[in-house]
């Protein structure tokens, strides 16, 4: 019931602070006699590390793990499987001068006021570092959940926006289109444009946000878990969990309610396997909470990241006003690391639900 | 585990189907000795109730309910509080026609896929009704979490929006501006415009869809369990969990990815009680997941309802193709009746971090 | 979190005073598309029912109960299955003398000390009529868990004892043999000595204590999930939930502990079906806390309840010494009643262990 | 869901293998700000620790643990508690003669039929071994509950037995008597007798089983979650899921069952502070599953160990019959270096019910 935990069958628990001993998930639930494959994990874990581009956060972080348990013989043993990963470049010296005021749009003040004792290190806690733990644990869920596939890119930084579109096969080069450049925008044109705008926030000392979407395809119909467990609204909850996340879509999301229900409406159409297929699919393959077997479509906001380098007016932990000029190491804009984040959520989300699914089976 | 129960130490678990022996709701967790006020409950029963105006579907139920446990002598016993509504009006011969029929961007085929037998019957256990037992828990969480305040109001129908602005005290009339007209709109002109729009969709048997927004007032700093339970998470995961509902924001959400970190950051200053407040609330009053003491914001989108009165293309129960004609009741907008129900799941939400804040205290 | 749920997958949710409107269980998690067998059900209400029997307590209920979801045309939804159970010879005037009263090894004054305020009725929520609901929803466990059989009688009432076996097969009558006296224990001549001194403990205004023995066979190897989910815990929490329990063992219990590992070890035989089975049984049909497939065997110690017409020492309210003469109806032996209890919380921990068996499946 | 967590609000997760990298508890739900005593905790690791006398197992693991998260400046941050256990003497030679034999009375068959691959090296992840985490995660959970303080001692090894009582401050020198012997028995001649019969069960080749006692004073009264969630019953769940438990008592447990119920029940008289007092304790400090202020008195039953030096008939992997003559180290009785696991676990449950009934304070 404390919020360190996710999922229920397929069930995560993380733990560490930016800049403490380490950062750690363990992962209960995963089926017995997996071959686990760790390459495939660290293959993530690169594409979340700061210091993977320019455009990125210079911290480096080697990302490197330990699988602490639940492996044996290069098979999973279905009993928790931990994964730690050390502290590597955690110098605090940055955070030391301002220690005692509170970063505006931080959650500095707010874990003071909740728990009345905090590690001013890096954000301890709510650090976007705990989110290795969840790559990591996705890419794991990734290999539980396959062969569903499920692929996320930047669709807009600032109002730089992509091609509307939600099929990577339609892509020059397919899914893989997202690794193609370091902003990961499946369409080079917008691609270089994105960058070029965060390269200028960075030069201003200043952050961007934007918005990722992400299609998660081969998912069976029946997942989900109405009337409160429904598919998107777990999805939903995954991804507002991310660090500056502030808005979720389902399909055609806000959009959509633009719409009337003659426009809206997804037509069934006789598919293969004995199912129904829709022509359309505005639903975002899920329909009453249930995947209907079509993609699982939907959109994550992210705000400007909080770290910017300009004076800004805030107050001290003694509720005295103050001035913040920040040091330090961020990233100019959170969108190209979000990907990956993003699809792990996603995939932690279906494993969870895969599994809760069998336990219904006859 | 399975999905029919919501919140953790303050939970609820509904049940019943549209056409069935009736809907219910057993909430567990209420705090014992509270005075239980049934006319408040009964007040925003009367809010959602079908049929509470022209543009509603006419099916009547009273929503009348019996108490059938967890209540002595006018107050709660800190034992299961459990409403039982009847179903009144619950005339199935408008469905059996169709009844092997998957009515498209409804629940019946992802119904069928996932259980391999379901009540045709007004849509059983997907049907809206449920939120009737939604609705009568979030108004005993209402007089749990006071003196906090929980306001929704319809923002935007199809392209018709109301003006910006989160303060209820703005509006002519304040909160209760809300209720001054059917479609829960407080601002009179949009709302004219917006039933209008509702009346003309309606006429063409169709649908329309839009946007709630809600904010929650004297909320304390606190509330929230990150990293996974952060309160913009559970609040997100709440409301699409609603039938239709397909988005969420948190604060500045979307609007907000466009914004430079220099823009979007709000600017602590001295507050009183010793606790900073910020200048503006893009934040929408959450700050890593926790509350930061200012209110907080949301917006939940709602497609257009799938029930329309045309012909429409889709498969039956043998996946063979056919066409739908519908008939029946409906609304043409839900957004009217979505209003108390997202008040009530963002009760329930906040009803559930309050009483788990209070476990952690010292 | 609150307590009035017990399993994950297999979930029930029980509500209801003794006094009250009714009480209830609410089911979720139940397979769908389940026939399911109302006279099953009944049949083991039946068995739980005060005035069964001479020596019960004479408190009438029909035990009649309503399905107020789940279910369609005979067959569960796999949305909550729910049961309600009206309060019929609720006469609460018996208790109104000393409702003031804390009587002895009730829960009367834990109750007030926990939550400020309770329902003097009968004992209000911890009466042992909450039973009702729990019997109910073993009925349904049982038909999920068939061929798996739960078989528990009265081992031991007071101090005499019926003779050692945990096999039914042996039995003249074999399983049906417990059903064949009112005490329910399948060795006539001890169930007939039982008889007596429940007669004789009766007519001293008192009450006496047993022990109810317990066998599931056809357990499938495999079920549990530990370390802390093992299948005993499971167990020894749900005997111990029910009212006046005190103790548990799995298989040889605080006998096995007088022996050495060479006497108590079960030592393996090739079995059928390429799997092992043990030439003895000491434990229990559970080894490092996951079913062998041998038969699981368990007890549940009962105290003598606390009802007794003789005078005692207690305190009211106010903290004021009194002296309680008891009116109202009691159980001179919970013994035989509590069977049909031990076997339904049996059906509800396998039924919840089988189902999320069948998530870990690949 | 999956087994490897315990608790609610205090909430513990535990993973490792014996011989594999390390074990280790996460621990979330720890109120912030605690000045943690570590000293405390090694010194409730040196308790369980193997080798620590000449009647315990030779394996040498000197259990030193690093604290991962969750500690800064001292303190703790209410973010989770993570220790971690490096496994140092893990020599696997010794289990690989008989890795495809499946032990008699372990969990070898059981866990290679639930999941198909097990790591063979030291029972893998039934170790004993894992109960360090638990010790770790106990003494914890007893600072947060001070002054609640939980005194567990040997009071039965076979059939020599320590003299009646529940009242460590009747003991010569206290409940620092249990420390004062090797055997963990206050009564010195009983502990001389059990530390004789333990040498000589373990120059056999075998082993022994016992019953532990334990007492938790200072609870007050309002602890527990009926219907389900009552204290004993949680505690029987803890106990129960300890490795070697068998049997569970509350208060009187299976003796009580012999009483009548008017010389059972236990009478009140007026306490201090406005609460009663009972002048026996037969409920064992809980009353309808609440603690009603007096002591919480329960026992726990351990089988004699399954690891003994003498031939055994059991089965191989391929269901083929074959006798095992074990090697290896274990303990020739458990039960002394179950008195900390004991303790440990009833904290647990201790500070999971504290913590949960403050949520429900007003």
């Amino acid at each position: 019931m404390p919020g360190n935990s996710f999922g229920e069958r397929f069930r995560i628990t993380t733990f560490g602070e930016s800049h403490g001993g380490g950062l750690g998930v363990v992962i209960d639930g995963v089926p017995a006699g997996l071959p686990l494959d760790l390459s495939a994990i660290e293959q993530e874990l690169a594409r979340r590390r700061p210091g993977q581009s320019a455009i990125t956060t210079p911290r480096k972080e080697a990302d490197t793990f330990e699988v602490l348990s639940g492996l044996f013989e290069g098979r999973t043993l279905g009993s928790p499987l931990t994964f730690l990963f050390r502290n590597a470049d955690a110098d605090a010296r940055a955070y030391a001068p301002f220690k005692d005021l509170y970063r505006p749009s931080h959650a500095d003040f707010t874990t003071q006021a909740k728990y009345g004792h905090r590690d001013w290190r890096g954000g301890g806690r709510a650090s976007a570092r705990e989110t290795v733990a969840r790559v990591a644990a996705g890419a794991v869920a990734r290999q539980v959940i396959a062969p569903i596939d499920v692929v996320a890119w930047v669709h807009r930084v600032g109002d730089i926006e992509a091609p509307d579109g939600w099929d990577p096969d339609a892509w020059e080069g397919g899914a893989a289109a997202v690794e193609a450049n370091p902003v990961r925008c499946p369409d080079p044109a917008t691609a270089a444009a994105m960058e070029a705008l965060i390269r200028a926030v960075r030069a201003d000392g200043d952050t961007i946000g934007g918005v990722v979407r992400c299609v998660c395809r081969n998912v069976p119909a029946g997942l989900g878990e109405p009337v409160f467990d429904k598919l998107e609204a777990d999805l939903a909850k995954a991804m507002l969990s991310l660090p500056a996340a502030k808005g979720f879509e389902s399909g055609s999301g806000y959009a959509g309610t633009r719409m009337r229900g003659s426009q809206h409406n997804d037509p069934f159409v006789p598919g293969p396997n004995g199912q129904p297929i829709t022509t359309s699919n505005r639903s975002g393959g899920i329909q009453g909470g249930i995947s209907n077997g079509m993609p699982v479509t939907f959109t994550v906001a992210f705000k400007p990241v909080a770290t910017i380098f300009q004076p800004q007016y805030t107050v001290d932990e003694n509720n005295q006003p103050s001035i913040l000029t920040p040091r330090g190491r961020h990233d100019p804009c959170v969108l190209p690391r979000a990907v990956p984040m993003v699809e792990a959520m996603a995939a932690l989300v279906l494993a969870d639900h895969l599994l809760k699914a069998r336990a219904s089976r006859p």
